[in-house]
Formats: C-alpha cells, sequence, structure tokens
C-alpha cells in the first residue's frame, strides 16, 4: 500500500505564499497624527471551547487590534504565525479571564490547526473573503460552475476558511436539481482532490455501501467477513451515525476498537484482506467530513451531494467496484422506482466518469432489515447471523449474503449467478464467523457476550391495539424512538423489534421492546411512542409490495 | 401615538406553555441500575462572549447532564427556568474557568433573553426541533408555503429559535425565483406581525426608502426636514450600513444621537413632525434584524426578500405612504429596465395586499451621488445642500427635491406635479435647515463644523492616467474603498469624489482622495485602488445612457 498525495499537500496547505505586507512596513502616506499606530500583535491564547469543525476567534472588546481595525462580531478574521494563516469567525468578549486585551483567543479545533504553543506571537487582520466565494454567489445566483469553481470551493472548504453561513449556503444552493450532473462528477473529483487518496497495489478492490435510511440494515458487518474469507481485498471504512441510531462504525465499536491509527489500518487490512473501521482518522475526503456538520443538523441528502460525498470517499480509498445499496419504500430515502432509477443513472454516471466499476442494487426499503436498532442490539444481530444462530434475522441474512455475492462475482474467475452460493457457503462453514473473529481481534477486541448483550436496562413495550397483520413499520419513527431512547451515544440503548411486515399479531401482543439507560431518555421515548408507535396494522392486502432489483 | 401588539405578546414570547413534564416527575420504568438518575438542573452563568444574535450555551464536557443526555457539540438544547425555555447552540468546554461541571454559561445574548440572575437554577434538555423546521424542509424541497408556515418560521426566527445554519438555509431556499408573489405577501405579513406596530393616529404618515447600493445617496436627511418642514408626519428611522461604508443612521450620527429610546423617538416625531433615528431599538421586524446577520456575510440580496423586510419594516413603523427608489445602473443593485420594472411590480403587490400606498421611482444608479462616501464625508454633503452652500453636490441636492416633492403630493391638497417646487421653496428659504437643527437638537446635538469636519488625517489621492471624459465609476469599487478605508465604523474615513459621470479631466488630474485613520487601514484601501480606481476614462460617446422613472 501507497499513500498518493491529493492535489493538496497536507503539510504546505496552510503555508501559502503571503501576498500582504505587513501594514507596518509598506506604510507610507503621513504619519498618524491622531493615535500611535495600532500593533496587529498578539498573544496567542487557546481557548478550550469546542466548536465543531468551526473555527472561532475570540478577542476582548478592549483590545486595541480590535478596535483598530473596524472588526464586526461574525466576520472572518485572518491569522497569519510564522508562514501559517487561517482563517476564524469573530467572537467578541467582555471577559479578560477568557481572553486578555493584548491576546488572541482559538477555539480547540482552530488552536489545533494553527499547531502552535500558547502566547507565540500572531497577527490578525480582516480576512479578504475565501477565494471561492465568487462561484460560491455564482451558484447562489443559479449559475453553472466549472470545474476549477468546484475544485476552488471545495478546497476552501477542507482547508476550514468557510463559516457555517457559507458551507451551509453552498449545500443549500447546491440541493435537489440545482447541479447537474456534470457538476456532480466536478464536485466529486474536486472532493476527491482535498484529502489524500489510497492505492492498496491491488487490481480489485471491493466495498459495498448504502445510501441510509433503514434502521437496523448493518449488512456491512457480515459482507466484509464473507469476501475477505473469499480472498477480496475489502478495505471497509465506515462513519458513525450522522442522523441514525446507529451508523457501522457504532456498532462495530461494541465489538472492538474501530478508531485506528492509518498504519494500523493498512497493517491489518494488509495480513486479513479486510477491516471494519471508522473512517475519520484516515483524511479520505476531507471536505466530506466537513459538510455533513451542516448537512446533520438540516437533514438535507440531496441526490447530487450524495452521490458526491459517497464516491469521493470509496475512491479515495483505493476500491475499483463498489457495489451500491438502495433502499426503497414509504419510508425510505427514496419512495419510488422512478426516483430510485434516477438517482442510480447519476450514480453510474459519475463513477463511469471517475473509472470506478459499480453495480447498484435497488432493495427492499419498506421496514427495517433484522430485528435490533441501536449499536448493541444491532451487533447482535450480526453476531447470531454470524454464528448461524437459529434467533439470527433472517432478513439481514439473506440480504448481506446476495451483497456478498454480488461483490463475489466481481472476481472475474467467478460465473455470474455463483456468488450467493459461494457466500452461503462461506457464511454456514464458519469461515465468516472466523475472518470476522480475526478482524475484531486485530482491531483490538471488546468484552461482547452476544447472548447476554448488555442492553440499557430501562425499559418498556409497545403492544398491538389489534389483532391483524403487521402493515407497515416506519423507518423514521423508528429510528427516532432508537435515537430519543439514547442511541448511538448509549450503546446499549435502542429498539429491538419481536415482529415484522406480514406477521400476524393479536392485540396485546408485543411488537417491541425499548431499551434506555437514562429515565429521561426512557420518558422522551415514551412520549415518541404515544404519538406514534410506528406500526401500522391491518388486513394482509395492506402490506406494500415491494419493488427490488437485485 | 398608541402601540398595537403585534400577533406576539414580547411580554410572554417566551412563556409558552411546557408540553414537557420534568423528567424526574414521569420517570415510571424500571429503576435505573446503571447510575444514579442524572439531575438536569445547573446553575446559570453568563459567559462574556458576544455570539450576535445566535444563543449560544456553554456546557463542561464532564458536565453530568451532558454526558447523560447524549448531547453533540452544536446540537441544539433546550433551556428552562421560571416558566421560560430558549432554545441554543451547544459549545462544549474544557475549562472549568468559563464554566464549571454544574453550571450552564449562556453568550451575552442568550443570557440577556432569559433574563434571569447568575445562579438561577436552570433544566436542559435536547431540543426538539423549532415548530417550523417542517415548513422551511418543505421549502428546501421546492415546496410551495402557506401563510400558516411563513408565520410559524418567522415567529422561530424572531424568538432566537434558528441556528445560523437553519437562517441560512431558510434565507438560500428562499433566494432568486423560490418564492412566488404571493408567498412573498405573506413572508412580508409574518414579518409585521413578528413584532410591534405603531399606529401614529394619522391619516397620512410618509416615508421613503432606497434598495441601496449607490454609495453617499443619503437623501432621507434632506428628504424628511423638507417634508416634516411642510407639514406631513414623517417619523424615519434607518439601519447602520449592512455592507456599504455609511447607513443613513451611520451618517446623522456624525450630527445627532440616534440610538434613542422608543418613547424619547416618539415624542421627538410629536414635537418636530420627523425625526432621523436608529431603528434597532424599536423592535419593528424583528426577525428582519435576526435574518440580515446572515444576509450581511453572504452579500444577498434577493428580490423576495429585499420586498419582504423593507415593505415589513415600513408597515411595522405605521407608515401610509411610501416613496420607493430603485436606482439603476451598470454597478448598481438593478442593472436593466426588465429587472427594475420587475422588482417593482413585486413591490407594488406586495404593497397593495398589505395596503400600503406606494410610489416607485426609478433612478439614476450610475454612480455615487454626491461627492463625499463615509459618514463623515456625507454629513458634510448633507449639511452642504441643508444650508444651501455653493459646494453643495447639486446631483444629491436635485434627487432629494424630486423625492421629498412626490411625498409632498401624497398631500391630497397638493396638485400633481407641485411637490417640486414647493419643497424647493423650504429648501431654499432655510426653513429645512431650522428644522434639521430642531430634530439634531432633540435628538441630542453633536459637535460638527461642516466647513471643516475632522476627516481622517492619513490620506492619498488618486489621479487620472490618461486624458478625457469620466465614463464610468464603479459604485462597488467605489463603496470597497472606502469600507477598506474605515468607513462606516472609522467616521472621518472614506473617499471624497473630485469628478463625476462626463467631467472632462486631464491626466494627472486628481479624481478623488482617500481618508483613513489608520495605517493599515490606508494600505488596505491603496492595495484596492492599485488593484483598480473604479474610474473609467474614456470618450463622451461612452458615458452609460441613463434610465430613469421620475
Amino acid at each position: 500500500m501507497t499513500l498518493l498525495a491529493g492535489s493538496q499537500n497536507p503539510d504546505t496547505i496552510f503555508g501559502m505564499n503571503d501576498s500582504f505586507k505587513e501594514s507596518t512596513e509598506t506604510e507610507s502616506g503621513p504619519p498618524n497624527q491622531l493615535e500611535p499606530t495600532q500593533p496587529s500583535n498578539l498573544a496567542l491564547r487557546r481557548v478550550a471551547i469546542d466548536t465543531y469543525r468551526e473555527n472561532v476567534a475570540y478577542l476582548h472588546r478592549d483590545c486595541a487590534v480590535y478596535r483598530a481595525e473596524g472588526f464586526q462580531a461574525l466576520s472572518k478574521i485572518e491569522i497569519r504565525a510564522n508562514g501559517r494563516r487561517i482563517l476564524a469567525t469573530l467572537n467578541v468578549v467582555d471577559d479578560v479571564a477568557i481572553v486578555g486585551c493584548d491576546e488572541l483567543g482559538l477555539s480547540e479545533d482552530a488552536f489545533v490547526l494553527l499547531d502552535l504553543q500558547q502566547g507565540h506571537t500572531v497577527t490578525v487582520s480582516q480576512a479578504e473573503p475565501p477565494a471561492s466565494i465568487g462561484p460560491l454567489r455564482s451558484k447562489l445566483a443559479g449559475e453553472r460552475l466549472g470545474r476549477d469553481d468546484f475544485h476552488a470551493i471545495i478546497r476552501d472548504i477542507a482547508q476550514r476558511r468557510y463559516s457555517k453561513i457559507e458551507l451551509t449556503a453552498f449545500l443549500v444552493a447546491t440541493n435537489r436539481d440545482e447541479l447537474d450532473r456534470e457538476e456532480v462528477y466536478f464536485l466529486t473529483d474536486a472532493m476527491v482532490a482535498s484529502g489524500r487518496k489510497l492505492d492498496w497495489q491491488e487490481p480489485l478492490v471491493v466495498d459495498k455501501h448504502c445510501i441510509g435510511g433503514i434502521p437496523g440494515n448493518r449488512t456491512s458487518m457480515l459482507v466484509v467477513p464473507i469476501v475477505a474469507a473469499h480472498g477480496l481485498l475489502c478495505p471497509k471504512t465506515s462513519s458513525r451515525a450522522i442522523t441514525s441510531p446507529a451508523g457501522t462504525a457504532d456498532t462495530m465499536e461494541v465489538l472492538a476498537n474501530v478508531e485506528l491509527p492509518f498504519d494500523k489500518l493498512a497493517e491489518i487490512v494488509r495480513d486479513h484482506r479486510g477491516c471494519l473501521a471508522w473512517g475519520g482518522s484516515a483524511s479520505l475526503s476531507p471536505a466530506d467530513d466537513v459538510l455533513i456538520s451542516v448537512e446533520r443538523p438540516l437533514a438535507m441528502d440531496s441526490p447530487g451531494q450524495m452521490v458526491a460525498s459517497i464516491l469521493s470517499k470509496k475512491i479515495a480509498a483505493g476500491s475499483t467496484h463498489l457495489v451500491l445499496d438502495i433502499p426503497i419504500g414509504p419510508t425510505a430515502k427514496i419512495r419510488s422506482m422512478p426516483d430510485a432509477q434516477r438517482l442510480r443513472r447519476l450514480f453510474e454516471y459519475v463513477a463511469g466518469r471517475m473509472h470506478l466499476s459499480l453495480d447498484v442494487v435497488i432493495t427492499d426499503g419498506r421496514q427495517p432489515v433484522g430485528n435490533g436498532i441501536g449499536p448493541m442490539l444491532e451487533a447482535r444481530d450480526v453476531m447470531r447471523v454470524l454464528q448461524n444462530d437459529p434467533k439470527a434475522p433472517d432478513d439481514l441474512r439473506q440480504k448481506s449474503l446476495r451483497l456478498a455475492g454480488r461483490l463475489i462475482e466481481c472476481n472475474p474467475d467467478i460465473r455470474g449467478g455463483d456468488g450467493y452460493a459461494i457466500a452461503r457457503d462461506i457464511l454456514e462453514s464458519g469461515r465468516a464467523l472466523a475472518k470476522m473473529n480475526d478482524i475484531i481481534a486485530a482491531q483490538g477486541q471488546k468484552t461482547f457476550d452476544h447472548h447476554h448483550p448488555a442492553l440499557g436496562p430501562l425499559s418498556f413495550e409497545i403492544a398491538a391495539d389489534v389483532s391483524g397483520v403487521v402493515t407497515g413499520i416506519d423507518n423514521l419513527q423508528i429510528a427516532r424512538i432508537a435515537g430519543l431512547a439514547g442511541a448511538p451515544k448509549v450503546v446499549g440503548a435502542g429498539v429491538d423489534l419481536f415482529h415484522k411486515l406480514g406477521d400476524t399479531v393479536a392485540a396485546g401482543d408485543v411488537l417491541y421492546r425499548v431499551h434506555a439507560n437514562y429515565p429521561a431518555d426512557l420518558e422522551f421515548s415514551r412520549q415518541a411512542c404515544a404519538r406514534s408507535s410506528g406500526y401500522g396494522i391491518g388486513s394482509v392486502d395492506n402490506v406494500p409490495h415491494v419493488f427490488v432489483e437485485f
């Protein structure tokens, strides 16, 4: 495995040429007769506030530089020291205990980014807007942008030169149909270029990904051990949950350490042909991580941004072949076959331009996959499947086998249609479990007994109020209930489903149980259940039709 | 003058019914066997950070509530005390000097909003999203919103329930052609309802407004004394500069106090028929003030938002008749007659629905108005016109007389066409100056000698590099140069123009002088001039044509 530098060398990102001269050197006008020249030098101070991916600078209201420079609260200022420069949003402070009149405070992220000792002399000035504000304004005005525009914007985003306001403006202005497919390709390409790009030095590097929105859909934790046991290279990095009750990284973290130094991760992949790690430390498509900080509170997920986000991460990770899962259902992200087909075509167009081999599968997204929703419950389901436990949820097992089969068929030596049987054999023989145990041991095993998972000790059950057939399970409401119960942060919290679509239930039968660790969480989720249980019960004719292309 | 409450009674805005029960009271699940129940009570602390119209809450990372509740950085939390509740964006703190483990810190704005003593017990919880997030998401998805949707969104914005991210999303999603004219009317109506509405108990309350973008365009400071001297009621409140080198409030502040308690302002209007005050303290259309905090950094100014912002302020201020100035020119906000006409029709439609009598004038926006750009320089120009000084800029004088004439014609006793002559007579007779002096004295006079204004002592001049005719003066570049020189914060800073469009100049003639107080400012403006002086010099045929409807 070698590391290819992207278009940015991370070591020099903040060492840009300083195009401004120091004002004290170039001043040649008449001497200032009002006040002595204001020095713009301040002493650096770390202000221990975590502003979460937004650089914030703190200046005292009585700081001479603040008064002289005509700064305004929330304006962007530029901080320079040692040939580095960063931009930050200004907050004005009235308390010398936070920042003194001769100091510049930086929030934790910004302090780390500038990478200097406290007390180091820094110079501040009004920031020129990031270079890409021109293209951003063009996009706000509805214009089409070119490749260079996207590269400029994404570079500035990756370098944290955008405020939350500018990030949001970019996201909303590129929402919905605002990007044509060529622009989505430019955006993807720019996102890959903003970080590092791995090269595994193998012709076949496989991965799978789901567009999300289906609770419990932890197929990666089954597909990776199956295809790695088959010998395919599958360096799977996953995100934590953004708005859902568990991401693959959250669930895997129940079983093993997922925050690995990059070199360790690469070693595990070499030794075991696969891994199941959190991708955040690998600096792949770093602009995506910044954009997510705004997408999360808005719950935005437009097609163009989704395609660029997913494909840029996979390409940066060195994948050559990707199986992409698009679930479809009444409460899934994609709710109609025409929408699914439109999204499939956009993925295929961009993947083609980026030379990534892509196989899109459209799957059943009418209800959660598996029984458990929440990290601990989902880890239990995964381990039951790997152990060939009779209590294993069959939908999770079947879906994982089919996805693994499609990946196995990326191997040119495998005949189309044979992948599924190979995957099933690997699972049933225990080779998938053995591979999973190897990966868990390599990443750092945690204590977990899937027969007795340490679920949240507070719980309540929701029962059917009438007899009939389960005709609907609302993915969004079930995810919301699990989230209010504490998932994913509280790993033992979540929802355990006892009945799925098409099951016949009698009035009083328990539909699901909610687990929580804290009374307040339990009460929040109980109130959500009272508003809507998420279950529909009716006649068998009302069960929604399945649309799948798989 | 009486005060009409809007749809919100300001005293009870934050006293909404508490629909959540305290978690400690309602917990009825099995006892928590993991940890003792976490109290969610904390002691309130003011954190002296000015986060400029965004409520920010600070919790220590080791605070029991933070750990238990599964908060995430930048998530919204709800703070409750004494029947009040506010929302705030969470910043996580790692320094007990800023906020202790048993404390909740609030930024300055949020602390004022909650209006309790430090140390008061407060309860925090995960915030339900603001009620209007549903309509906001619909708008992000491109749907048309109804009256109730806009009222819900604007109410939440006025009550500071939106984060910067949500505010930006709303602004960008209602940008450009995203709002139809009915939606702009709903938005305007909602913005009026979000604050208080004045009723001056007179049939004719006049005002003038310009959509902005033309440096030096200080006609209000001439129109108000003229029409007030004529006897019309003209309670003019103005904003400070948002992105420009001076707003009317900034310029008036050179001559008089503009930050007046609302009762004092009303008294001045009763006594003198007019005022020239800053509008920020009157709580008129408060949602607009919040939205501006995001519009400013993005320099956004879409037609729908412009119409709603301007008309809501005027209607809330109790105006019955408005003359609206739309300047048109190559570097004005509006650059073509079709665009101006489209904007005029939108203003007229919404004004009609809101029962405001509106007279739109389309004026010459090819260049700055007057000679001075910056608070002190513009105040000088205004006083020269009022004093009938031969050095008074004729364009500022003529434009002001025509606007004043249109307002005077709102009086049903004045024949159409007679207004201009009446206005000129009021100005030439010195009655306008006397009225201005009355208003200045009533608001609180400042020392100002328009013969010897205290301009910034540092300066440089820009000379013509060729001989010819002035064929263009770039409003944006001149504003930028004045802003970099320190205007409006540094009142004596700015640009003094010596030549206007159509003037014949010889190579070496001084085109303008830049004034600054600080060497760094002077240098920034000098660099901007070096990139572009903002002046075009060519043949008389190249002077752009004037399009006006006036």
